[in-house]
């Protein structure tokens, strides 16, 4: 692959969407260090579901802030923005050189199937495929407490290898890992996100001044029985490693829907 | 295609990332009268750039308001959220019954290459097709003014493709309209994302209060001299057509991706 890691200290950049006082990210910086020089740049707040937004219409703001591991001081900066926001901002003007790898995480709670879509974690990772740098998101399959070891080993391992053999131009590696102590994990799948949706189920309520207001509620419904997808893996106790593309294209749709016969100018 | 409309008149949702007082939503509800029932759900403010954001941390609110077109008034509901958000909260709680089709759109600017993850206008559709529903995004060529008669005369020739032979699950079509008047397009393109990044240069600027805010500019790199691209139709005068997914999976990366060596447990 052309984005190996060659040549001196790899610069790590470390980002998240639980923003950059949850204990995922401090997980994370911990566990990546020795594989290089590692910057934190990461939400000043919490920015889980945002999806790949990006802050087009308001000032972002950054300031360095303490950072610290059980080995030392790291360099941190926290952002007034989104996850994609910050992989762009810390690129442009925050990092003393390009970094070899973005890694995005931990976030605590998986982030499988179709979800991968919504997830703040997987778009600081995907900004930066986008940009032309390796990337691994990280997620942790618990949605509260817990301990992120094994996740952190894990991402450990992962990171390691792309930083020696690179990856394709525009995909990312979307790592999920069991809430299961580490040696208890089964190895590594190289998984599809399956197919799945979520049935809303908007709670209504009415305010004190009589306005409805409705929360978003939903159950996840897994539609794929199939083989090989993040979801099962998970659930067997896999790490599933998913690589993952921003080209959304549907190549597969392209030569049918070229037989479609289009009339001209909108008759 | 399971998802073709049979039988009654089809229930069309109208969404749009520009807000429900944009020109472009306007144009696209009057455009496709006649082709069915149409409501229309649309942001109370711009939603630019927010990618497949949703909300989940604080209430969403539905006003039903009026909208006009020529032909007369429309159903219609204003929401404080974001595309992804109206289209969940559509289905679940304000539609009649389930749409046959969803259409976003009109932008005002171009939604195509790299630009496809972070449009409001194409997470609309996106939601769709997760929840089953075929779905096109619609983009006018053009960042302001203009007339947006070509770009709904094309959206309601390719809704009524769509409601003819539905779509494949998980696909939408991304229409983008160059801007020209109708009768000067050369027709209808399928095509691709062109690979494409953005340069950033985040401008720089100190408040009244001696603090560093950056806003984010940067120049658009098409960097895909290949065929059967998004850009080069738009550029050609054609309607560019884009399949679109919402499976991110990089299916052509997974055997090689197999043949990494894992160590177990994160050694």
């Amino acid at each position: 692959m052309d984005n190996k890691h060659e040549g001196s200290v790899p610069l790590i950049l470390v980002c998240n969407d639980d923003g950059i006082e949850a204990p995922g990210i401090l997980a994370l910086a911990s566990g990546l260090e020795g594989l290089g020089e590692i910057v934190v740049v990461a939400p000043l707040l919490e920015q889980s579901a945002v999806g790949h937004s990006i802050t087009i219409r308001d000032p972002v703001r950054a300031r360095s802030c303490p950072f610290r591991t059980p080995s030392g001081d790291i360099m941190a900066f926290r952002v007034t923005g989104t996850p994609a926001d910050c992989v762009k901002l810390a690129i442009d003007k925050l990092l003393p050189r390009p970094p070899s790898i973005v890694v995005s995480g931990i976030n605590q709670g998986p982030n499988a199937a179709v979800n991968v879509i919504y997830s703040g974690t997987v778009s600081a990772a995907t900004e930066a495929t986008i940009l032309g740098i390796p990337a691994v998101a990280v997620s942790y399959c618990r949605w509260s407490g817990g301990s992120f070891d094994a996740s952190a080993r894990t991402a450990r391992q992962i990171v390691r290898h792309v930083l020696e053999k690179g990856l394709p131009h525009g995909i990312l590696l979307n790592v999920n890992v069991p809430d299961l102590p580490s040696d208890k994990l089964k190895g590594i799948a190289v998984t599809r996100q399956a197919r799945s949706k979520w049935e809303e189920s908007f709670c209504e309520r009415v305010d004190p001044f009589d306005q409805t207001y409705y929360w978003l509620t939903g159950t996840f419904i897994n539609m794929d029985s199939g083989e090989n997808t993040d979801l099962e893996a998970i659930e067997n106790g896999f790490v599933s490693v998913t690589p993952i593309q921003h080209d959304m294209t549907a190549h597969s749709f392209v030569a049918a829907l070229r037989k479609w016969e289009w009339a001209k100018n909108g008759k």
